[in-house]
């Protein structure tokens, strides 16, 4: 499929002031194969004439961004949105989660991940990170959906020993990686400092290192969980990953919300990628993230919705306004976190965050992921400043078209993959078997 | 006109579970007849029959709301979204919102509150408090575009002496107070304890008790404001108000980030009325207001968004969720405003807050200002929590009609009141006459 935006204004990745006048982006076996300034189209050169395209799509009025990339959520949660809100963590965790996720199936994870993936790419997501059980069921349902998406199958020893489990996400990666035309990729996972022993984290790292894959973990995500493996271990969360070998592997560290100085420099050192769950963390109490101070030490943040039982959307463009006002809010100080920080984090850092090559910018030869957004409702004038826009006062019902590796999955309010009414009919069902409706 | 909404859910002010079986409502004269449950239609009564009214409206798989109040915001800085974003409190006002203020025309107010209303309508927002100056523009613009609005022309000895707009303050309540059918209200308002002298407050408050209107002002927005108040009159902001008359009548409180213990015991004994704006306090760097301790104390508390210069959106549903969202994350307590709450402060609280009678709330007799919300959208899947997905998963583009006074405003998409092709091509005009564009 060869595809021309014609006449659109776009942001690389979200940079500079400089690009926003229109362009013409082509687009050839799933990546970007140019962008260049849009010429009146009697000037125009052979190779932009339509009939050379498959499809041309008119850019006017339309900003071009790089897909969203929401890198941290459990898409088999989904189904549990509003299933234990404004309750303490534990509460949350141990009363309401872990029972009812004991009787998921793997058909339930299947629709709950449909049910997600139709959320994100509708709000511009074009990546995605999940850690969960059931995974086939998971990457079956990306694969259908059209989404690009980092697999994890979580292990842990928590109700048992973490070693069924990591056999199962060997397996997974092995059989999964590189799929979908390479948009499903993997990472083995340890769910986290507090529900991993020792032992297995250094069975983790030595099979991440072996399988050529990063891990995926949840890490400081609560002062509890700091003062628990203080306690146990007489070091940090980040600490004891680092004494089991976990970061001597490329790692995607989660919430971060309780790292201290220390940690700081241990992660800057070891390259840990982390990812910042604003609204999970603000949602369920557990406090603010020194995301400033892992910024000012070079560290490269990503943002991630977690999941839509703790968020309760996965939306990208609120973890993007959240990112920048709670800092600011907490440091009383509005010049930190600007826009332009959150769109990065948003896309092309967020790319990063999962080890993920050429993704995330609108560049030659990068993934074709990019949205289209509406710039023309009131809430976006006057259009003095479209960075700005993005993070304040846009939205993701602003988002018009979708396009995953080259090809379009959502477009003027339908989406193309999935067939919703079928989606929300099993969701309805599996929501009343379990009780929760 | 006659207005039924037949079968339709609701939420009366969001506060019990019990009432979320279909109902009939009744709308007649602006204002809500009855509510009824729904009954198969060959069993309904002879009122219920669709040729008695003017306009039957299905209502199922919508949700009704009582509309939401922007309890404090700038209409006319509409204009200036997107100018001065990611600045300090101080340079954002001193260096880019005063100079520009002063080059801003009635006309300028003008398309400014109509492109502002316009988002509002859009998001269901039905009621909202101003406080600006060429207030008859304002004021203009919402008789025309139908929504109800409190409006107040600011006064302030900042730059002159604010007896001249004290005297033109007191002659737009004399000719506004009531005007609409009763949607405009009035208020006198003092801009804030560091831009009005001691003596302009004591005469804002005697005016005030002479015409029968409330005071609305902010107060304790930024702990400079807090420092500085001090040091000039050995009290706190609120104190100096309260020192100088102005709690002596009804007052609507706006910020009240740096309240202190002695004030929030003062502001409960006098029945001070406050105004929470939690996205504008953000973004400004301003802090977090002392909301889990006003709301123990017993005061009233409604929602705002400021103006769109600091925001950016003018978008009720953000600020109930990031009311509940920040006090969550500062607290690190995740039972801290729960969805119930937030969604009381941004009906009927923020209609107390703005001393209105029979506003904000879905029971006969109250006006007839309210939002059908389409809850069939994937990210209200599954709905097991209606209240919870009002707050933490909705947003202001799951508004699918919207009525004021028992006039349908917005409707599938369309503003019915106002010409919005007009209003942008307006507002694009003076954004580039301002050098804004």
């Amino acid at each position: 499929m060869r595809i021309l935006i014609s006449n659109v204004t776009y942001l690389e990745s979200a940079v500079s002031q400089d690009s926003l006048n229109p362009v013409d982006i082509g687009i050839e076996d799933g990546k970007i194969s140019f962008i260049q300034e849009h010429l009146p189209s009697r000037d125009q050169k052979t190779h932009l004439k339509e009939a050379a395209w498959d499809r041309v799509i008119e850019g006017r009025g339309r900003l071009a961004l790089p897909g969203l990339v929401n890198a941290h959520t459990h898409l088999g949660m989904t189904l549990l949105r509003g299933y234990g809100d404004d309750l303490p963590l534990m509460v949350w965790l141990q009363e309401k989660m872990w029972p009812i996720e004991d009787q998921l199936t793997e058909k339930d994870v299947y629709w709950s991940s449909l049910l997600a993936i139709g959320e994100m790419l509708r709000g511009g997501i074009t990546t995605c990170a999940d850690m969960y059980f059931h995974m086939g069921a998971t990457a079956k349902a990306v694969a259908e959906a059209g989404i690009r998406a980092s697999l994890t199958r979580g292990v842990q020893d928590v109700g048992g020993s973490g070693l069924r489990g990591l056999e199962e996400a060997i397996g997974f990666c092995q059989k999964w990686q590189g799929a979908a035309n390479g948009r499903i990729t993997t990472m083995l996972g340890a769910h986290a400092p507090y529900t991993c022993t020792p032992g297995l984290l250094r069975k983790v790292a030595d099979w991440a290192n072996r399988l050529g894959v990063p891990i995926h973990t949840h890490v400081a995500e609560t002062s509890t969980e700091v003062h628990q493996i203080k306690e146990q271990y007489g070091v940090t969360p980040l600490g004891m990953l680092a004494g089991n070998g976990v970061l001597d592997v490329p790692v995607t560290a989660v919430h971060c919300v309780h790292l201290e100085e220390d940690d700081l420099e241990l992660a800057t050192q070891r390259g840990v990628r982390v990812v910042h769950c604003p609204g999970s963390n603000m949602k369920l109490g557990s406090g603010i993230a020194p995301l400033p101070e892992m910024l000012a030490t070079g560290l490269i943040v990503g943002l991630g919705t977690d999941s839509a039982a703790s968020n309760n959307k996965l939306d990208l463009w609120e973890e993007m306004r959240l990112a920048s006002l709670i800092h600011k809010a907490n440091m009383q100080d509005a010049t930190v976190i600007p826009a332009v920080t959150a769109l990065k984090m948003a896309t092309c850092h967020g790319a990063a965050a999962l080890h993920l090559d050429k993704v995330g910018k609108l560049a030659p030869g990068w993934v074709a992921d990019l949205v289209l957004v509406n710039t023309e409702g009131l809430h976006w004038q006057p259009p003095s400043n479209p960075q700005a826009s993005i993070v304040y006062a846009g939205g993701r019902n602003d988002v018009s078209l979708v396009m995953v590796d080259g090809c379009i999955v959502y477009d003027q309010g339908e989406l193309l993959t999935i067939d919703e009414d079928e989606v929300i009919y099993h969701v309805k069902k599996i929501a009343h078997r379990l009780g929760l409706l």
